[in-house]
């Protein structure tokens, strides 16, 4: 059997932690790395056996399986011209945190018979090749969806991929993770991004907050590049997510300013049960 | 010099940081500890050197220096009756998230020259004496808040205890405190608890979450009664702090029906620019 050849395209935080967890597997492939950015190449070329290129283009004729770890629309704009130049062997998949538009896009330029779309529920703070970390996607889910007409050795192909790098994989349709994507990732970003700007208009700095403040204002440092490009393919329904944090809030607000803390604490309760994994647990049963 | 003796009052995760916490100084003091808990006793005795009782009252006359870790509530409650009791060279303080309730209460049961208020901003996931660590304070900030007539060798003692413990000590007025901690504290704690609630509404259950989710709502898991005692002390003008984020949220959500991409990306590029640091940079020099 020959070894292996996955090319690597994009070299930041994910492509990154790409990288380094295939260079430590015991048997590791050839790695060849694509990034326009000179220093995330710089950094991909420090690892033992990886060979680095600006343009994807040059790396892609010998790839058996293609990682696409790009944000979303420089995938979008890549596959249509990268369709013809993959091997005829060649499977491949990405590391999008939105599967419908890649999925479409992979079908319409004639991949949905070896393209797998895949979203790793990992993220790091920091950014570019030296964010990256060889155990990022160790024990994360790891979303995979294809189009109907996927052939199984790819299926098998890109599963086996992600199982080695030890994530979770998961099979889902893409309309249901790009739903579900909505309320975990979008939401929880928007929300960061509307603390931190209350936060800062009433004059906090970062430096004063504490561990809870911190946790709450992380994502308010991701990169508005890559929002942009997910929001852009997100539906109006995530302003209607928003306005649900909205009312909770009204809601807690109200509350408070009626002295109603039994109520506060009521929602706290709740709040709590639910994110322990307990909310179908009887009330009370909760201090044991 | 006799070995001082430093009486730590709760044993959860906070106090149960400070035992193990003076237990690892090169010159540890003589540590007593006192819990109406069982379990979080029994896990102090294990650390070597700690004599523990239910009853602070049983460890209070032993005393020089004494830790009030419980939470809020219980100190306010516990002070008047423990102020007879405690040695007339004793020293105060305490790791309560408000300030000026708890020095009021100290001034008024006569301890206002030799309780000086802390706050460390440290925390952790967990709770009780297993959730502790001896290095939970390490480089955290530590308010430090006393009324105008705490004496001198009182407010160094304090200051050098958190020290010691790897805290970074910083003196400010109770007012500023409590005003700084609606903003830093109550306000995310709130958010999280109104985006938990959101999410359970729509159906998300807690493992959906990737990292960003997760820490978004990590306080959701906050202790109800603790912060039910917080937001007792806590003014209305936290209502306002969070209509001032459902303001924010709004106006994300606003552009996003709209459709004004640039716009959001605009508010992203500024709670970029301020969590990390850099508000004050020119725009476009954020990309080196």
């Amino acid at each position: 059997v020959k070894q292996p050849t996955v090319a690597v395209i994009g070299l930041g935080l994910m492509g990154g932690s790409v990288v380094r967890a295939l260079a430590q597997l015991p048997s590791s492939p050839r790695v060849l790395g694509a990034s326009p950015d000179a220093r995330d190449r710089a950094g991909a070329e420090q690892v033992p056996g990886v060979r680095v290129a600006a343009d994807p283009r040059d790396v892609l004729p010998e790839a058996d399986l293609v990682v696409y770890a790009a944000p979303l629309a420089p995938i979008l704009e890549m596959l249509p011209a990268h369709a013809p130049l993959l091997r005829a062997d060649a499977v491949a998949t990405d590391l999008a945190g939105l599967k419908r538009p890649v999925l479409e896009r992979a079908f319409q330029v004639g991949l949905g018979d070896r393209f797998v779309g895949a979203h790793p529920m990992a993220g790091g703070e920091g950014s570019g090749f030296d964010g990256g970390r060889a155990d990022l996607f160790r024990g994360a889910r790891v979303w995979l969806c294809a189009h109907g007409g996927v052939e199984r050795r790819a299926a098998v192909r890109i599963e086996h991929f992600w199982a080695d790098l030890g994530a979770r994989p998961e099979w889902t349709d893409p309309k249901s993770h790009d739903e579900l994507m909505e309320r975990v990732s979008q939401l929880p970003q928007l929300v960061a991004n509307a603390l931190a700007l209350a936060l800062e208009r009433s004059g906090v700095r970062p430096s004063d907050l504490g561990p809870g403040g911190r946790d709450m204002t992380r994502l308010a440092e991701s990169s508005p590049e890559m929002w942009r490009d997910l929001l852009a393919h997100t539906g109006p329904e995530v302003a209607d997510l928003l306005r649900g944090v909205t009312r909770s809030a009204e809601e807690l607000a109200g509350r408070l300013e009626a002295g109603e803390l039994d109520e506060v604490c009521e929602l706290m309760a709740r709040t709590r049960r639910w994110r322990s994994g307990r909310a179908n647990e009887q009330r009370g049963s909760e201090q044991p």
